[in-house]
């Protein structure tokens, strides 16, 4: 089991949460991070620094990091002197210098791997800047990750711009060698379906040999996925790839407490409804704890590994 | 052989080659680092950053990482930009953001192994800010690191002020539970002796079990060691420690050409003479290449290697 290549496609606190737990299962985990996230501070450092931005990069580092603890806090450093770079993390900070001295951001994400204690590999799925655009069912076009994740409407189709983005080094190779394919948890379009619009992703994943899983999201997302049922994000997943993308969806078998629900309902977000699907689905315990309704870690990968060892059609 | 304990003292440029080599040949490789280093950009870094000289700590944990070409390179980059951090390198950046995290220097440097991939570990081997004072043959006093190195007269003996600092947490006990110990390459008295003046450290050498190795410098350091031969590198040795502290001294067996001789000779430095010693004497050829009369790190390790395997008190 150590030695199978898993390949997790994502982004966001998902993939991170994702990698936590594997990094304790397998020798050989990759991680492909969508990088058409344009806000906040690593949008700042992309202007100032001139790298792509790195947040979810950095927060996959971490999370494959030997000593996450301490990673985490390194990375988060902030220098409390004056000039340019005291606006930074550490970990823009070190990517930015790996960048300098490996002749782009891609080595640099690349050679993290080799002077950090991680367990694992984190690659950019592309290298190019690009903006996503959403069509909602309404005819209407929207622009930009975050106005995507807040549209409130349901969504049609998402593109890039400029569209069909080329793929980074490796990353169709990794994907085609798989011996495991995850894709989630995470925000259905922003994080995980994007990642099919890379030129040759789909195709690479369809020419894989691997075992695919989808981890469904426990709740749904208010504004991206609001009132979506477990069908509705296959669906999705498979209108941006192709039917019959996956082997199986992993989904969370406990209720949330009404406690929970509440407070969750408060923000417009429910418990994503397990209707019937074509997919086969593996239930299983992935609650972190009585107060959230988010996926643990170990718990997520516990589960994995045991939808790998009994998936007949895994090496 | 990989499960050996060797545990190197010292300091410079010695004991990073020393390092590099070792790093292959055990899984259990820690080097405890003479941090009485005043000068240069680590002695800039203390006055502005608050923490003690790491110039030494750095290129050692540079020369035990897995990729060492890379995280040398990261660890010299500059950023360009204006303010106070720009003036340091990306290592010493490194180091000072470990410490504010680690609530220390001394818990940084012991964290850097765990977020570094690196193998092995390294130890100041005191917390205290000392300063180096030597005591000519003359009965001059000399007062500082640099103006040591430069006396170009016998020095009598070296002490350190304030006198006897206390051993940086671990350090006795790792120099205890050694099964090999190795002095130097390196400065006999400015990166080799001076950690004996630290308190506890000859008394847990005397306990320790361990196989006592001093590896011999090639060249006669001008100024520090003007004319020394290889017995007065060990009365040296001795002087500041015990009589038969060494179970054996490794030194250089091939001749240098006239060649690199004459350019020596240009600045005072000649081959140390391996004149009778009362100590247990193995010679290799250690060179580097035919243009410098320094230590092949390769060819160092793998003597060391040997001696190691061939001495019978060795577990």
């Amino acid at each position: 089991m150590k030695k199978l290549k898993i390949v997790a496609l994502g982004g966001g606190t998902g993939l991170s949460t994702l990698l936590r737990g594997l990094k304790k299962y397998t020798d050989n985990l990759t991680a492909l991070v969508n990088v058409a996230d344009d806000g906040g501070s690593s949008g700042k450092l992309r202007s100032e620094l001139g790298i792509l931005p790195p947040g979810d990069i950095r927060n996959c580092l971490v999370a494959l990091s030997e000593e996450e603890s301490l990673m985490s806090k390194l990375f988060q450093h902030r220098f409390q002197t004056s000039g340019v770079l005291d606006g930074h993390s550490f970990g823009n900070l070190f990517l930015t210098a790996m960048s300098a001295i490996s002749g782009g951001f891609y080595n640099a994400v690349a050679n993290c791997a080799e002077v950090l204690a991680i367990r694992g590999r984190v690659l950019p799925i592309t290298l190019s800047s690009v903006i996503m655009e959403a069509e909602l069912k309404s005819g209407r076009q929207i622009t930009g990750e975050s106005n995507i994740s807040n549209v409130y409407e349901k969504i049609n189709e998402i593109i890039l711009f400029p569209p069909n983005p080329p793929a980074a080094p490796e990353v169709l190779k990794v994907i085609r060698g798989a011996d495991i394919l995850i894709f989630g948890p995470g925000s259905l379009y922003t994080s995980v379906v994007v990642n099919f619009l890379v030129d040759g992703v789909v195709s690479a994943i369809k020419k894989s040999g691997a075992y695919k899983i989808y981890i469904a999201n426990i709740m749904t997302q208010p504004g991206e996925t609001t009132d979506y049922t477990l069908g509705d994000h296959i669906k999705a997943l498979e209108k941006h790839s192709y039917k019959g993308i996956l082997d199986c969806v992993l989904v969370n078998k406990s209720e949330i407490s009404k406690k929970i629900a509440d407070r969750y309902k408060r923000h417009g977000a429910k418990q994503v409804l397990i209707d019937k699907v074509d997919t086969k689905v593996v239930k299983a315990n992935l609650f972190m704890d009585k107060f959230y309704a988010r996926h643990d870690s170990s718990k997520l990968a516990r589960a994995i590994m045991n939808i790998i060892s009994s998936a007949k059609n895994v090496n």
